[in-house]
């Protein structure tokens, strides 16, 4: 006899309509294997008569509530994205002891403690694979296959909007404005594209990735952020003469007690795993004391892959209804104060400068460097229009603060700071 | 509270050794991700007095019936390798009610069915994500994370040693024998390599993973397996000019109900993303109806990351001694009646040829495979020594029937046949 299973969805856009044909085409194979008939009782939209039509309308509705207290509902699919109602919509299923799947980042990287709490007070489930990287099955590997592992860092291409348009730039030596519009029109970014350009959708990221990888509450607002606005084709192209290529990164470090998290574009050595992942590919890579390196990728985005994830997370739910996996920390408000998060991280720099092309100028460059004890690995000058020269070089490892101190110490007048940008290996 | 979880192991080599070694230094921060208080009861050795020395001697036994049949083991960990005694240990813990974890792929893909029939019968787990790719989390994503996807393909880098035999081939030029030695002397190779340069080792490896991503048993001897030993530099320097990279490849693919599972050299794409995995590296890419493509890649051996898998598998076990995972499949002796199993699969194929340079040979090498419908889809023709002459074919897609027939109409005293090799995509 098969174990029936009870779905509500809020929501129910791309990714919902994703997960209700992925849940229809496979209901019998999944009932063979797993033994399991999953139903979807209901789905939570915002207007019945404006829904999608693939949908049948019979299980759409308007209120919440018919989801939320709905008494045979066992497993609530939250599809609505950003972070409010939906925060408070998962909270309160949890509360009615319902176990919630989630791929909503930016609610679970906001809320996760007392959604945590909720859910283990009740006796619930909360699963959030898709939240990061898509399909990839980032979230188990770490709190599942790599629990026994000491993971000192990730490093993630987990914003396939900025990856594209990154790639599309690095191919084509476009302007990012240029590659930006293009990206709208072809629907890979949003007409308000700020929250993926800004870096904002890949903080929420690395604060569900980081906290899980180094077992204690990374929060949101400990994140160092810069999005790739200002990123010129100039820099992509003088960083690949110099064999470095550009991604957008949320990079994740732990030493001891003390954690680094901060999202910004990269240079990364072409030979680099990450390098090559391209266009609207997601990849995290991670190392760790015993598993060493590791790389995952595949499609971050997408109505099919986020749904393949979104259903390994209900069908494990539904299989473990009272053994639901709990975050192997204490998922707090606040970072545990025995942790410290520090901004002037080490690591190598690439800088581009727009010089006066006088003698002594590449002088007082040195200087400014050696002066803070830092020293350049490589350099290139060349010639630009009005007399003056681009400077670009790059550093062997230097805290971030040296850096910043070398740089204002440049007299803006003769030497302009165009770019800088860290390289990590 | 923290609860407390025995161990048994069987052998304690080199990753016998690595998990011990995990699991010491974890201990404490096992027991506080966890609250499980990890134990280490006894190993099983060949002998007491010759064993490693940086393992407490208290601990060993040279009796197997000490660790199988101990009341108060909870989970046996399997570190033999060989078929047997592995498997029948494994078999006698899983019918005591013991969990087994375990990397040995050989005794797993030839007793899978048995051992996965004990631990059902006796309410155990039975667990082997090392047993591919070393610390590759494949097994737990395609059985859990998966699990509602419909993958009709899998491809993997699962041989660390070939790999490395054939990265050094192709950007040293050397010969296999060559490097061969080389890796032996290293102890990158056994000193009987037979296992893996010809092909057994990934194909009891296909075995477990095509069962797992097709759910239905797919046993070993269903598996198409050719070695490396007959590669030649000049296979890969041609095949390079052309755009392509060999791998020792474990394939699987499914379509409806006709699977082929095949171990060969294989030529890929340069910017196939397992092209680029090189040296000891292992990499499984996976192709599924929502899922799409994605790899995940990392090292296949060495005692820290084997340790970590098999360690991720003893605390899944410990906190799920109740709901241990099992597979979606019916894991019988035989493969399911209903799928056929086909050696006639279609790809492209990558032919080199030893041809005297006369005229008409070209023509009649275009017709043999014109004659089968096989069509060209670039050649080259060399000079060489002794009026003879290279000729280079890689051809469209077609069955390897047709190709082996075509292939069997050239006259072997104009035109030799010095490889033919599989060519994906």
């Amino acid at each position: 006899m098969a174990k029936v299973i009870k779905l509500g969805f809020l929501g129910c856009g791309n990714i919902g309509g994703g997960v209700y044909h992925l849940l229809t085409e496979m209901h019998d194979e999944i009932l063979k294997r797993e033994n399991i008939d999953i139903q979807i009782k209901s789905a939570l939209v915002k207007s019945i008569a404006e829904a999608r039509t693939d949908i049948p309308k019979d299980i759409m509705t308007e209120s919440a509530d018919d989801v939320l207290t709905d008494p045979s509902i066992d497993i609530i699919c939250e599809f609505m994205g950003g972070e409010q109602p939906a925060a408070s919509f998962m909270q309160r299923a949890l509360e009615n002891g319902k176990t919630v799947v989630t791929a909503n980042k930016m609610a679970l990287a906001l809320n996760w403690h007392k959604l945590q709490a909720a859910a283990s007070a009740h006796g619930a489930g909360l699963y959030y694979e898709a939240s990061v990287g898509g399909v990839i099955p980032v979230i188990r590997s770490l709190t599942v296959s790599l629990d026994a592992d000491e993971i000192d860092q990730v490093m993630g291409i987990v914003n396939g909007t900025t990856n594209y348009i990154l790639t599309q730039m690095s191919q084509q030596g476009r302007s990012y404005a240029d590659v930006l519009a293009e990206a709208q029109k072809l629907g890979l970014a949003e007409p308000n594209p700020t929250a993926d350009v800004e870096g904002y959708d890949a903080a929420y990221k690395l604060s569900i990735l980081s906290s899980i990888a180094f077992h204690t509450r990374v929060t949101y607002q400990k994140i160092h952020r810069e999005g790739i606005t200002n990123i010129s084709p100039d820099d992509i192209a003088y960083g690949r003469e110099m064999g470095y290529t550009l991604k957008l990164l949320a990079i994740g470090k732990r030493a001891a007690d003390s954690i680094e998290v901060r999202v910004h574009p990269t240079f990364l050595p072409n030979e680099h795993p990450l390098a090559r992942v391209d266009g609207s590919l997601n990849a995290i890579y991670i190392h760790g004391r015993y598993c060493q390196d590791m790389m995952l990728q595949g499609r971050g985005a997408g109505d099919k892959p986020t749904a393949s994830a979104i259903c390994g997370d209900i069908l494990y739910a539904a299989t473990h209804m009272d053994n639901p996996t709990v975050p192997s920390f204490a998922n707090t408000a606040e970072p545990d104060d025995a942790i410290t998060f520090t901004d002037n991280w080490v690591c190598r720099y690439f800088i581009r400068l727009d010089a006066a092309d006088t003698p002594g100028v590449l002088g007082s460059v040195a200087s400014a460097f050696s002066a803070k004890s830092i020293s350049i690995a490589s350099l290139l000058q060349r010639p630009a229009a009005d007399g003056r020269a681009q400077i670009i070089l790059i550093t062997h490892e230097a805290s971030e603060c040296a850096v910043q101190d070398a740089l204002a110490t440049l007299n803006p007048e003769i030497v302009r700071v165009e770019s800088m940008i860290r390289v990590e290996s």
